[in-house]
């Protein structure tokens, strides 16, 4: 069994006999439902990783591991409500299986059981943890309101967007990062440069995730190709086209129409934006971008003065979730 | 310049310098806006107060005061989302100033400050502060949730109703004066005591509110006379005269009509019904119910071994909110 399949079950099973409360129900049983809908779980395992750099015994990461993943998922009751979304990971979301007021108040208890969760954390550095948990929950909420405003707001530039990104999900790869070396007994600078890595994996993983979905095999993406496109999702490819479309009348007024038409078939926005997309090689652009940010991400990395075997761990865990695009 | 009015006044001055926060606007506006529009603030001066009965100088219970007070707003916030309510303290609330989004997510990052400021206090019994804050926060929702049940929900008891009350609305004032004794240095005998007291007390006003809605004067009270009937809410008067109306058929039938009929005057249901309580005597059940637990609470407060001129001036505060009724 290799390691990262072992910090999974490690983390799986804390997961599975969590206990959140049971009464009232309706508060409770949509929290055991989202949790039990899977996902990469991504921040968690990163963060028992980011304390083996230091302390092998990871034991006592579970419980910040457990609440940046209920955090997380907090996060996602609450944003479907805000994006009216039907589905989470091919389910019902919370609000549409129970109602809106449930989604808020489970969410709003999830929060809580989040922080209920890092306080069982040792007391000798609780503080630390708190303080780097409070700032990025609050810049979450930061990067969706930003997400929000974006959609109504024209001349968006690619570095708010960049920003966004960063706030509404890369700072909390790096938190959980950052939170797992404090736990392994990490100097603030070692755990800070372990910070930078994932806030950089993380806006490298969303700049991926704008690109896969206009061009990942459908089977292998999960969910439906162009969804963003559809949406008019102002994504890193949609900015980078609407500013490299200035040198380009023609493609400009045809990304226009596609923009503000209102009746069309849905494939064949998708395929002709698609297709401007490919004549200003805006994915190449999103690429280099991307590159440009895990690079960044590797080098702190480096830099990171722990086992060399568990760099190279986290390193393969993140270029595995890196090489999902074809 | 009495204590309590010092008292109030530092914690004004420590509300209006505070800063959330201030980008994106949308997010950090509506913040300062719920947190400007007053109240008693009895939350954080009991805090204050509680702190003071074991050591004079308060202002280390600053943050934590603070962190009650946003808590509470954040929970206005978002009730005010699930009750569809217009106005709060009779300016809009803050889903119908912006929208249910901001609302969400607006308040979503003040329980994030709530912790943020809690995270303020000194290292030392951080954690003590943390233990009870996330249980009563929990609790808070839980009481939440039975509420919104209870719409619904035929043969609700009055024992269920003070449960609900007492997670609702009256554990968060045992927390505040509970936080309060742990940072005055209070051993956690003594700080249990002062939950107690405060628990008991905010029950005790709760059931006063109940009272309030159906017998104060207009002016005094400061909202429409009847709000509770007219919604059929189902508080202690209500739930008290129901039992009650077993034993008489024609009553039963009465109230029953009211609460099934539709179409009606909305003053004429008020006395209506008002005369139904009047006849079943429920006001003197609800305030026996009250002084029962207000009686509860002064024995909880005289056990504490503190000093004895904060022990009353914490009385005269609490009392002074007790006799709004005429």
């Amino acid at each position: 069994l290799d390691k990262i399949t072992q910090y999974r079950q490690l983390f799986d099973e804390a997961i599975k006999t969590k206990k959140y409360g049971h009464s009232p129900k309706e508060l409770y049983q949509p929290i055991q439902y989202i949790m039990s809908l899977g996902g990469k779980r991504m921040r968690p395992i990163c963060l028992l990783i980011a304390c083996d750099l230091f302390e092998s015994d990871v034991k006592a990461a579970l419980p910040a591991a457990l609440a940046v993943e209920i955090f997380h998922n907090f996060t996602l009751i609450h944003d479907d409500i805000m994006d009216k979304a039907p589905l989470r990971r091919n389910k019902l979301t919370v609000h549409e299986k129970w109602n809106e007021n449930i989604a808020i108040l489970s969410g709003d208890v999830m929060l809580v059981k989040a922080y209920n969760e890092l306080c069982q954390s040792n007391a000798s550095y609780l503080s630390r943890l708190l303080n780097v948990f409070n700032e990025t929950a609050a810049q979450v909420c930061e990067g969706q309101q930003f997400d929000m405003n974006f959609e109504t707001q024209n001349n968006v530039s690619i570095n708010q967007y960049i920003e966004m990104i960063t706030l509404k999900t890369a700072v909390l790869l790096g938190c959980s990062l950052k939170m797992g070396a404090i736990i392994g007994g990490a100097t603030e600078t070692e755990a800070e440069k372990l910070y930078s890595f994932g806030k950089h994996v993380g806006i490298a993983f969303q700049l991926q995730d704008d690109i896969l979905d206009v061009y990942a095999e459908t089977e292998k993406f999960g969910k439906q190709r162009g969804g963003d496109i559809i949406a008019n999702k102002k994504t890193y490819l949609l900015l980078k086209a609407i500013e490299l479309a200035n040198d380009h009348v023609d493609l400009k007024n045809e990304l226009n129409t596609w923009l503000n038409s209102e009746n069309y078939n849905p494939e064949e926005k998708v395929n002709a934006v698609t297709a401007i997309y490919n004549n200003l090689e805006v994915k190449e652009y999103a690429k280099n971008e991307m590159q440009y940010h895990y690079n960044i991400a590797l080098n702190h990395l480096k830099e990171v003065k722990a086992k060399d075997s568990i760099k190279m761990l986290l390193m393969e865990l993140t270029d595995s979730l890196m090489v999902r695009e074809s």
